[in-house]
């Protein structure tokens, strides 16, 4: 049973939440809305949802509320960006704000963050890259929920990566994607309505390809993209792996199994080699490789032919990667943002502890 | 039935192919060192068997021998190249050489290139990055055989993505890969024994996934990596789309349905919006984020890692990318490389009609 919320009211909740736990009145609302782009996106397993587990990790000093994020090394087209243990929601636009700076100095910019913790959806980042006639790049490791290709053992996060291609005429194209087949939320539903998962998206805890959607609870892990090997997992799993290189060795955030979990009752890993969990973020200044004019003309038409592409039979359209969130986006600034009675109660536990009114549906 | 031949006896022979076509002496060393590095890592459908193809698009006028490569236009960090109609064995090359030297100057590099050709293995060229401490990048667009999800119509080529990064005493970590389910040269395989394709590989000409491996010449496509949308093709369609976009919208590059053929019989596609086929390029200076050592030594512990993972029954070992082609490597510099019949023919109507001495098994 879901009821709508509207996105104002779930803004001001939200804010009041993260000032209360002592995050700075810019940070609060930074933070809110980052979280709220995964709502309005239809991305309801990184939204508000999450609020509650951002705040144990508070409790549990995982995170720090008043970070202080800096540049710890820098040429003029990258820095490594060390955050502090703030909330990723925080230091993430800080990071990409500095890629974006950078791309308007010498073309380009990338930067690489350590010593961060979980920083919502991938596409709200790459997406800032946009008014700026840039296109934007972001992904990040995560703890390890994924077996690699052959093996037994979850070595890698989801590890997403998101693509922001600005356009002209038409909307921008909008890649975000976790590396996996599926991303653990896709099979959260799956558990919540007692159905079985298409093959292909985990394995067992003996490395056995299962349809059981609980076999991730039970020791088993999800595939990388591809599912096996000759369905191309181990691209897949490239992918993921990447991510974790660019997001973690680079930087010198913690990689592979040593990601510091999001749920706070998860113990840390022992031996951790690096500061936190790690992000990658790049901007590139159309103009520095051809006229902003020129390209969001072709962008356009290269976004048209698709769209009008001939459809396999019982397919509506052939999408441009972004159309369904973007669908999600208007309806929900609409409607509102529906929650699971489960989520509302979460909500209600922290208002009370914090003393803010809860918002109504 | 296969033959053993010497590297340096097939180098030879190729040298001398390129320089009887009219390439330079330097550009004919180049493209041959590319074109013989796909069949060393046992990529042989992208090595000498594609010697003839290349002539072929020089004898329709498709490929200029004697290009002047040149920057149309540059940033600090950024450049556009226009490769003058060369083969993309020759142009890619140089496009690296301006990303590597600009990530020496300001931290990374990134190229676009436009009015090229076919340019070999993705690998070959984002491996030059290595010896210069940098992680090297590297993706093509190619003409379209893939269908998007949800279309019958082809529209995207199997559009490589190559990531090599460096390591200290481990090799280094290099995946390559099309961002299709299996790339062209699996099919042609099963076609040759007679067998079937996976499901996920290809679907007929109506868009129903099929299992028939001649699908793809009977009017089919090649599927996104994923292969339907339940198993993640909308991911595997997103990363051949950036590829596209960044190789060709962001170059001035044909893209999409437009992109030219490699058989030089396939007439060029009408109304084509760009010039030639386009390649994308990055170098990034590992001590642009951080300390050369400390990454190689975190790579190290990374690779270990993961090959140390414990195995799924039936498997030997987890492997890193681009641990298979580095073993077909060892085994075929010592042994030399396997060719068939079919392709000894071909280079042996090369060697008679430019007159030069055919190499022996």
């Amino acid at each position: 049973m879901e009821k709508n919320f509207s996105v104002e009211a779930l803004a001001s909740f939200t804010r009041a939440v993260f000032a209360a736990i002592g995050c700075s009145e810019q940070d609060a609302l930074t933070a809110t809305t980052v979280l709220l782009q995964a709502d309005l996106r239809g991305v309801d397993s990184h939204g508000i949802a999450r609020l509650s587990g951002y705040v144990r990790l508070w409790e549990a000093k995982r995170v720090n509320a008043r970070p202080q994020v800096k540049i710890i090394h820098e040429t003029p087209s990258t820095a490594v960006i060390d955050g502090d243990s703030g909330l990723g929601l925080v230091v993430a636009p800080q990071a990409m704000q500095v890629a974006i700076d950078k791309a308007t100095q010498v073309g380009t910019g990338w930067v690489s963050v350590q010593n961060s913790n979980h920083y919502g959806i991938a596409a709200a980042h790459a997406m800032m890259a946009l008014p700026h006639d840039m296109i934007g790049i972001s992904m990040t490791n995560a703890s390890a929920l994924v077996s690699p290709t052959f093996s037994v053992e979850r070595l890698l996060g989801t590890n997403p990566i998101c693509v922001a291609i600005p356009a002209g005429e038409e909307p921008a194209f909008v890649a975000d994607m976790a590396t996996t087949t599926a991303a653990n939320g896709k099979l959260e539903i799956l558990q919540r309505k007692k159905e079985e998962a298409p093959t292909g998206w985990i394995q067992d805890k003996d490395g056995h390809g299962t349809t059981d959607a609980h076999a991730l609870k039970n020791g088993g892990a999800l595939l990388p993209l591809g599912g096996d090997r000759e369905h191309g997992s181990h691209k897949g799993y490239a992918l993921g792996a990447i991510v974790d290189i660019f997001s973690a060795v680079l930087s010198g955030a913690n990689y592979g199994p040593w990601v510091p979990p999001f749920p706070a009752y998860v113990p840390m890993p022992t031996d951790m080699p690096g500061k936190g969990i790690g992000h990658f973020f790049g901007a590139m200044r159309i103009d520095a490789f051809r006229p902003a004019a020129d390209f969001r003309k072709n962008m356009d038409q290269w976004i048209r032919r698709f769209r009008q592409s001939k459809t396999v039979p019982g397919a509506a359209a052939v999408l441009i990667p972004g159309d369904p969130e973007r669908e999600y986006e208007a309806i929900r600034r609409q409607e509102g943002i529906p929650l699971l009675q489960a989520v509302v109660d979460d909500l209600q536990t922290l208002a009370e502890r914090f003393s803010i009114p809860l918002i109504k549906p």
